[in-house]
């Protein structure tokens, strides 16, 4: 962090220009360089013919950095370095740039495809618009950007069990994540209410347990969304979330459950449902590290809010417990490790909700990344001193959901809190969770944003430089109204309620509820 | 009517297939025919080549019709003839098509590119997936429908002023009134709030009278905005609301106002105020039929909610009106008159709001248009018994501002009544009208869908075949499903408050508020 510190000064008083994370540093002369859509690219040392995916890239934002037809003649050149154009998607995947405008020269350096992306977002926030000439141009030149995240993982969870979620709307968050520079879509797949999912090996899983036969994603439809979302450097991470959410699957597969009026969590004796877990995440990944529908390294297997009392109802159940000398909490233990050695086995790191490590603490296999999410939950510093990973969405701070939650409070959370210096390199990071009761292509995207935008802000950014979020508002409602331009439905940014609708006829900066 | 008549029972029970808007006619079987995403296009007698729009109309029906990836070894062919495929958008167009299915052929004839579009949406509602088999098919083979619409001037106003909507918006809102075969986008351009337009006549109406530098649309905004529509078969139709709703104008040019703190109505006593509103008309009409910015035919000139008090508290303006031996009354009337005049003058045809009528009835020219808003209103008889055309928008009924107006009550509402049979024809249409006082970017489209079908299935479908909203309900129900299904934020459907969040887990056609 040390070269950094240099420059944050020239951060702390109002940010010119206002962008949004805020970069880890930026230093600015007061120049301004005009450009417009006439724009050269000029791809490693010769100019090579860029990847297909990096021309995606700035065929995507070309767009959104030239908002309006002009007739200009301007040329510019945007210069690209980049070590390597097809790195994989995962923790450890280099996310830095830097961004340099100088004279006519626009210059992206990165080690990766992703710092890539990261770069053309923030250049679409640095390029201004003089509606009275109708000329672009960028001001506080010369400037450079040296920018990385602060984390590795920086997510939303969408919930498509309790709402089903249309793939379009699926591109349309995941389009909205980049702005934020989110890199981790959290797919909470199925749930208590719908199995939305065809899987190959259990057809009726989908076809039993999808609200309507139109309410459900096939295997195509899988992989679209999880190619869409690599194309943009956004990581997929499925969650199948067992023993306690999965009555949906009864539906179809009576026998994985205790029985038919006391449907949760899924029946631990029998064979039939591991060989159903198997199978189905077999669907998922291929059975190998790296394959599948969803080859992201980690995969969620849920593991919270399991009251095993349906269990002790069922004769049969009990009575195996009994055999097999476990309690109920033993029996939840025996579940959760053998779903996680399944996923072992298929070469996935695995996320479980904190309950499992409030249950079984340093049991729990150690490679185990524990999300917390209870409401002032402490376990983050737990479990990071015993030298687990973790993800951090807790509920009273980082539930979307959870629509009285103002936006400087999410601002404000710190992951870290509580944490030992020499335990937060096991932050991974954290999502801000959309759960879906209320939730569906209706009401979303405003759901989400603008105050998943301040969750974005504490992922990214440098922890010293965005303490406070009074400093952060002004930039904060440009924000929104920057997602409004791009057509995505971000609430008005001063809402004392999520999701509310302008109160008044006003401007996108003044709006509030 | 006639021939269509034979066909209405096959609609009466249940209306299998299930489409919205409901199809003038439909003879269809029971056979299905298999199709797949290989479809050979063959435009005119010897399959030439496709012109650009219709093109890309299909192009951008594709993936509406076959939105999941199957690998599909079906080959089918849509042989399109159009008459005239680049026709005139004006209320005299030829939207008509016929649609034939049999055997492994689709045929699309119409007279016009605007049937075709048509046809093509309804195709998009015949083609059904199958997710066990991933195949597509359509059902009651081989299926003709013969359909056109009932009125020609079927909109959505969609109001810029008291929230700013930006061009992508915009784009989203005119994708889904196809959808619903609408046709008009009527564009409530500036308000007493704010002018968002950047004229090259008066630069200082949208510099000074914007809510921000960025919340203005540049003319190649406007320019694209319309393009946009046009190629997808919706016209255009833009309102300057004078002289009531201009308070706006008065920051970049005080002297059309009464005065500084009485701003509205603008000042008729001045040259300077029809002088720029020539300036301003000509910078969106080009000054002549067909040309400009905005080449419709139509425009409206509002004229609605004109509180005179502010020219009697003038001293000049009074002074004024005695010397011209006019009261508030006939000031109002001249100021109407003049403005029209220009309109007329640029070869426009013009629309204002029932208030003219009330004032002036058979003293205004007799091409006026009259818009019927009012709650209860009765104008639409008396108007059309003058003569008059009208076009129908009663706020009690098509409001959609209107939260707590019901989906059926839309639905059962009827622009002719009480109008002779033989004025009817004088009944140009309807408009559901979305006022912009807490609707932005983050809840537009949910505050228009669903309920904006109900009043497109009015404007398009038989009278007598679409009466009872109970009839339509699973259609309906259905049709919110499909536009959730492509990214469009239709709220739940069975709604009591228009837009609200839905309440429960649970699938598209259940939800409820």
């Amino acid at each position: 962090m040390l070269p950094f510190l240099l420059f944050l000064p020239t951060l702390a008083f109002g940010a010119t220009p206002s962008l949004w994370p805020l970069p880890q540093a930026m230093k600015h002369g007061d120049g301004v360089m005009p450009l417009g859509p006439d724009v050269l690219l000029c791809y490693g040392e010769d100019c090579e013919e860029l990847p297909n995916d990096i021309q995606d890239g700035w065929d995507r934002a070309a767009p959104l950095i030239f908002s309006h037809s002009v007739s200009s003649s301007v040329s510019t050149t945007l210069t690209i370095s980049i070590d390597d154009p097809s790195a994989e998607l995962n923790l450890e995947a280099d996310e830095s740039y830097i961004l340099t405008v100088s004279e006519s020269t626009i210059e992206i350096t990165s080690p990766t495809q992703l710092g890539y992306y990261h770069a053309l977002q923030t250049l679409s926030q640095l390029v201004e618009f003089d509606y009275d000439s109708e000329a672009y141009s960028i001001p506080n030149t010369p400037l450079t950007i040296t920018d990385s995240p602060r984390f590795a993982h920086r997510g939303i969870l969408v919930d498509s069990a309790r709402h089903f979620e249309p793939v379009p709307t699926l591109h349309r968050v995941i389009d909205s994540l980049t702005y934020a520079k989110l890199n981790v879509l959290h797919w909470h797949l199925v749930d208590t209410q719908s199995f939305p999912f065809d899987s190959p090996s259990y057809p009726d899983l989908g076809k039993m347990g999808a609200f309507s036969k139109e309410e459900r994603y096939t295997v195509g439809d899988v992989e679209g969304v999880v190619e869409y979302a690599r194309k943009r450097g956004v990581r997929v991470m499925v969650e199948i979330d067992t023993p306690g959410h999965a009555a949906s699957w009864c539906k179809g597969y009576p026998e994985v459950c205790p029985s038919t009026d006391c449907t949760q969590p899924l029946n631990p004796s029998t064979n039939a449902t591991f060989d159903l877990i198997e199978g189905l995440f077999k669907d998922l990944t291929g059975g190998k590290k790296g394959e599948g529908i969803f080859p992201d390294d980690i995969m969620h297997l849920g593991g919270d809010e399991v009251d095993t009392s349906c269990w002790s109802s069922s004769d049969d159940i009990s009575k195996w417990m009994e055999d097999q000398g476990m309690d109920e909490d033993g029996t939840y233990a025996y579940f959760i490790g053998r779903v996680q050695e399944i996923a072992h086995g298929m070469g996935r790191e695995v996320v479980g909700w904190e309950e499992i490590w409030n249950h079984f603490k340093t049991d729990l296999d150690p490679t185990t990344i524990v999300h917390v999410w209870l409401p002032g939950s402490s376990v983050g510093p737990e479990a990071t001193k015993a030298g687990y990973r973790v993800i951090w969405s807790r509920s009273d701070l980082w539930y979307l959901d959870w629509l009285k939650t103002s936006w400087d409070s999410m601002y404000e959370a710190e992951p870290t809190d509580g944490i030992a210096e020499e335990d937060q390199h096991l932050v991974l990071g954290g999502e801000g969770c959309m759960w879906g009761e209320t939730v569906d292509t209706s009401d979303i995207l405003q759901t989400i944003w603008p105050r998943g935008a301040a969750i974005a802000e504490r992922l990214w950014s440098d922890k010293g430089s965005t303490t406070k979020a009074a400093d952060a508002e002004g930039r904060y409602k440009e924000f929104r109204c920057l997602l409004n331009r791009r057509g995505i439905e971000a609430a008005p940014s001063m809402n004392m309620i999520g999701r509310e609708a302008p109160e008044s006829p006003g401007g996108c900066l003044d709006q509030r509820r």
